[in-house]
């Protein structure tokens, strides 16, 4: 294998957008300050809007007060090292031009823009020469709409680069609490011994927001919620949880290990929609004690999913899995809950059914990030004989003392020295949609409608089987 | 099955002893503070010595001074029900007399007192008619000191009362610890499906203690650590551990499981000796920073052993059971740990015979009483790519809240009560002599010898293999 050299330049582009401003620009701010990026450092910014370099960073002083405020150092000195650059993305001549002066170096460049600006943005990256290998193309979702388009747009960004110079971020898996997963799944004879249908009962991933539409009607209407999040965040918690365990950590074993389970998905048929699906879409109601209007658009988008999926292989025949996502919802979390099976036989007081639960392992991301561990044990019986069994919750989150990280500063991180195994690939991208397409074409096919939910509860009445235990009995939705 | 009555009358034969003054009389009075006892219960105490019920009563107050002080009310509560007996126990008739106004209702007879008295004791109380079913016999090891001496005194408390009415005491078995490992091992998935010999690595049980043999000379010169600790608490330890899941809890499924294991241990061989076992006996030394004396007797009883144990069956062929006793070591510890095999393959930074730990189980038992499980968690990389390792305890004991109890008041309260499951059968007994006398028999054959350690170490040279990991490296005996 050749060596994958660390790259020093990172070209942002869409460095004025919202996410450059929120995440990325922090991230880059927090790596300055722990000495955690190469030496010669230099990020150049890319914009629509014309400013100079000082006209830039003043910009940025005035977006980013807190990161002035409590980490001025490191910010100033990121400042030094960051140029300005702005240009008609869609002129690959004018963006040839304008990059010519950095094009001395290999560049990780950063696709913070919209999906219809990729082809054209790595044009003028071509003709400014900044395509050559090793240099990189990192992007962010949605990666198409549907198989065919994203196969079509996979096809061009390896007409510009070879796979092993695409990073597509999924910024999932740069949390902090995934990769303790992968420690805790691989690290532990506890857990290698039970990650398999003859322990595991089902796996539950959702991802609940309170927030709307709001302001994305347009993409919205187009993607709808199975689109915006089961196809990408949801399909990869999924595909770490259920993979085989890859035989290196390199971005090769795993990845391929994670197609393969995107692969195994069973796709839906029409026959199984109305069992193992459910669309909503809300309407007004009331979010954190506050009235809301409801999403009014007269494309039939959906915000709100619920599946039940199979995946059709050794390890998982058996075990559903259930995605919920959706929008305006009662509470903000996103977790993973692995639920066992309850012990082969009960010999305690209270029956299994009661109020014993099964062992489960609960993996949230928002709005903490934490992993804990529910066991049984048991209580001294407060009189003779007889054993009373009491559940018992272990964090196994990591002391309070490590560092907690920005997910994008892992990924950015990755991508300037070149480790693509917390990036997704092109195949993992297609196998995804391959499902997803399954499920709308069911949809489709029976006439599935978006039933709707009032904002600020836990979806449609037919969800209330599809949300994990983790949600209160008395907030459920009951079918009439 | 005919149900049990619970008896309201405790008999405690050596009040005066040791154990009834330390352990008994305590542990009854916490029952009384609780209201666990029956209604209308009374304690008849019986000593030597001569003294009226006031006479005996205020000797306790003054022997229990911090009953006194912190129990006040629950212990004169208990002190007026009550009475004292002085009688000569080698005397069946004289006892008849002077128990005959307490035989109006059945009574738990404990049996505080040398085992040579067991049967005279029993003969007096049968004469007084306190053996008629439902009355029952609690009495504490030794019973015997090899399989044919158990085997007489077991059919002669046979003659008294049916199994049924026999309660052999083993105070481990009370401990919380112990039934939270039951709790724990038939609770949880996550350890039902490892507790075998796929998963297991090996068993070790330690009891370490810093005192001496001081003032049991003639006792220890007869038995020895094997017959003193081994053959009772260790191998209860051993059986709770290893036992098959019953199919309930109820005393006979629970000591049917536990008798199976003791008739699985390998009978240790002649040429097994030098490998799976260490005599050891203890000679002038340090403990806790005061000089202390070795023991010296005219006798070869060793002080120290310890043994690598194989159970002979389908879950545990191959998953060595290291037992080690020993008087005057470092440290006062009793602890049960259970080690995990490793992963099947490593795939982190670290190599798994680095600073990687397997999964492991801890049950202290003393000076501390809790569970511990040790898991590997991730620790966030410092550097980018690659993922480190590091352990993670976590504490699986009752909540704090949770009333600790002496094991005594269990298991005086399950005697009441009639529920067996927390005592030791005679088959048990015997099987446990049975692989006893095979060590000693073996060890006779091969003319081992109780190797000298001084007072303060971990015990002899050869003793290092057969410690568990949690005695730090530092302090372990090497071989020379």
């Amino acid at each position: 294998m050749t060596p994958v050299p660390t790259l020093d330049t990172l070209i942002l582009f869409g460095a004025t957008g919202d996410l450059s401003r929120r995440y990325l620009i922090p991230s880059v701010a927090h790596l300055v300050r722990d000495r955690l990026l190469p030496p010669n450092f230099r990020m150049i910014a890319v914009g629509r809007q014309p400013m100079d370099d000082d006209a830039f960073r003043d910009w940025l002083r005035q977006q980013l007060p807190e990161q002035v405020a409590r980490n001025r150092g490191p910010f100033e000195q990121l400042l030094a090292q960051t140029r300005y650059v702005s240009v008609d993305l869609s002129d690959a001549a004018a963006m040839a031009a304008a990059l010519a002066p950095f094009a001395d170096r290999p560049a990780a460049s950063y696709l913070a823009i919209p999906p219809d600006l990729f082809v054209p943005t790595c044009e003028g990256l071509e003709a400014a020469g900044l395509l050559k290998a090793p240099s990189r193309i990192v992007l962010e979702k949605p990666i198409g709409h549907d198989l065919s388009s994203a196969r079509e747009i996979n096809a061009r960004l390896r007409a510009f680069a070879d796979e092993d110079r695409i990073f597509r971020i999924d910024h999932y898996l740069g949390k902090a609490p995934v990769q303790n997963l992968l420690a805790l799944r691989f690290g532990n004879t506890l857990l290698e011994a039970v990650w398999h249908n003859r322990w595991i009962a089902s796996v539950d991933i959702l991802v609940a927001e309170t927030a709307g539409v709001d302001g994305r009607e347009g993409y919205y209407a187009k993607y709808g919620a199975l689109r915006d999040m089961v196809q990408n965040h949801m399909l990869q918690l999924l595909a770490l949880i259920a993979m085989e365990p890859p035989a290196t950590l390199d971005a090769e074993s795993l990845r391929e290990e994670k197609r393969k389970v995107l692969r195994a998905l069973r796709p839906m048929r029409a026959e199984d929609v109305a069992r193992d699906s459910v669309r909503g879409r809300y309407g007004d109601g009331v979010v954190d004690g506050r009235a809301v209007p409801g999403f009014k658009h007269d494309s039939d988008a959906e915000t709100f999913v619920a599946l039940r999926a199979q995946i059709d292989n050794w390890r998982w025949a058996g075990v559903p899995f259930r995605l919920v996502t959706g929008k305006r919802l009662a509470q903000r979390t996103t977790e993973v809950l692995v639920s066992f099976k309850p012990v082969s036989h009960w010999i305690f007081d209270r029956p299994v059914a009661g109020a014993t639960v099964p062992n489960r392992l609960l993996m949230r991301l928002q709005p903490e990030e934490n992993i804990e561990l529910s066991l049984m044990g048991s209580l001294a019986a407060p009189e003779w004989g007889g054993m009373e069994l009491q559940p018992m919750s272990l964090d196994l989150s990591m002391p309070a003392t490590t560092q907690r990280r920005i997910a994008y500063e892992r990924l950015i991180l990755d991508a300037l020295h070149g480790n693509q195994a917390l990036f997704v690939t092109g195949e993992e991208v297609e196998a995804a949609w391959a499902w997803i397409d399954s499920i709308s074409e069911a949809w489709i096919a029976c006439g599935q409608a978006a039933m709707p939910y009032p904002a600020g509860s836990w979806g449609p009445a037919d969800a209330g089987d599809f949300l994990p235990v983790t949600v209160p009995a008395s907030n459920r939705p009951v079918t009439a």
